[in-house]
């Protein structure tokens, strides 16, 4: 892994018997200033990852439980099943003895085959093409300056005209896109542009995660389409899948969200 | 809950400090003898709601580990948090010290407020005019007793002629349809032809599965959509939607499946 402000701040150090300590920054805030959900699940799975010595994540499955803050933060690991074709564990990110979220991960799988791709992604001109999507009102730091964003026009609600319509398409860079891990992958699920902003919902908060990691991009710009299918008593979906720039899709993502 | 074979056969009983006993019946087999994955989250989604005293699941998160067996199993809950709001829990499904299984799920959540739905139901001629896709070669025993299934024509792997094209559109009706508790339209999207079969692969097993669960839906046959969007290197997905008689989407799910 390169050094970059990902790699330094997903990392963490193995205290023994599952446990790692690791630091929350700063640097991935949302512009509500909320620790962002993508980063966190990134932190816990690449930590699991290394504490089992996997580094094939093909599914991962998180839950929050209560609002991260930056600063000093412990992952509890344990590894669930080691059989010959899949390894499966959990990890609990605990700040003192606060659960912040649970992850349930496994690695492996993967074998030779056949290939079906029923999802093909969106027609989108280039990413020099397109514009910014996120207004100047909108503070830009932490996560804002950690992944670029271009959509081929400016979304309704950035123009504060929600379009009814809560489907946006874009681009996503991470850093400088040499290189996506697959924890890096699962966070750029998380890290677009909400969609139920076009419901004209602005406040919410993720419950639950699941990615799906299905191969490792192209390095360079990933095609993201994120969809909400469903807003009901104040809770909604949202849906995310990626595509490198050859048009595989690499991972796709759906998480339960609260209005709050 | 009426008297049925699913309220039956999902029923454990509690045995102190989380622990309930439950008893996996051949009555939800598949066709291929495995005991069904939705009716073991349906059985360890009831057990956890009972457990901790909540009957509103809106998602449940499964990783299985070890194919389960017909007979005793044990079901190991623990509360991780009983927010205002929300409620998380975790059950592990235990057959003597084997973990077969593992659960997040969250209740409650649900408040007023608007409703968005982007995903309209298919247009399906009704259950009457449809045909049944199973064929007569296919074992009806277990879980094809208990839940019917409909689709406006035979599946093309139903005539040896898999389509290439892994989407089916059909009706369920668990057994008399009177009443789909969050646990049952857990196991309805987990219990319909497989959309791998269109693809020629019919060897198949779920690693993850992940469930949202919106709304109890109106009494009778509900409207299932099947799709898989990817298949590669042994490992693909399995996406269901369900819609009760008045259209409301009730439940969306997706499944990480390994090829086998």
């Amino acid at each position: 892994m390169t050094s970059t402000w990902f790699s330094r701040d997903t990392a963490s150090t193995p205290h023994g018997e599952g446990v790692r300590r690791l630091s929350l920054s700063e640097r991935w805030l949302t512009p509500f200033g909320k620790v962002n959900g993508g980063y966190i699940l990134a932190s816990m799975l690449r930590g699991l990852g290394e504490e089992i010595g996997r580094d094939d994540p093909v599914v991962a499955s998180v839950t929050f439980l209560s609002p991260a803050r930056v600063g000093e933060a412990e992952l509890r690991c344990r590894s669930l099943k080691k059989g010959r074709r899949i390894h499966t564990a959990q990890a609990d990110l605990m700040a003192g003895d606060k659960l912040l979220a649970t992850l349930t991960a496994s690695f492996g799988g993967r074998r030779e085959g056949q290939l079906y791709q029923g999802l093909p992604a969106p027609n989108l001109p280039s990413p020099d093409e397109c514009v910014d999507p996120i207004p100047d009102t909108m503070l830009r730091r932490g996560l804002l300056e950690r992944v670029a964003q271009a959509t081929p026009t400016p979304p309704g609600w950035s123009l504060g005209a929600p379009t009814g319509d809560p489907v946006i398409d874009g681009w996503q860079l991470l850093e400088d896109g040499t290189e996506v891990s697959p924890p890096a992958l699962a966070l750029l699920t998380d890290s677009f542009v909400s969609t139920c902003f076009e419901l004209g919902e602005y406040s919410t908060t993720t419950l639950q995660l699941t990615v799906h990691l299905y191969a490792a991009p192209a390095p360079g710009w990933l095609a993201t389409r994120m969809s909400t299918r469903y807003l009901e008593g104040g809770l909604h979906d949202e849906n995310c899948e990626l595509w490198d720039r050859d048009g595989v899709l690499v991972a796709q993502a759906r998480q339960l969200q609260l209005l709050t």
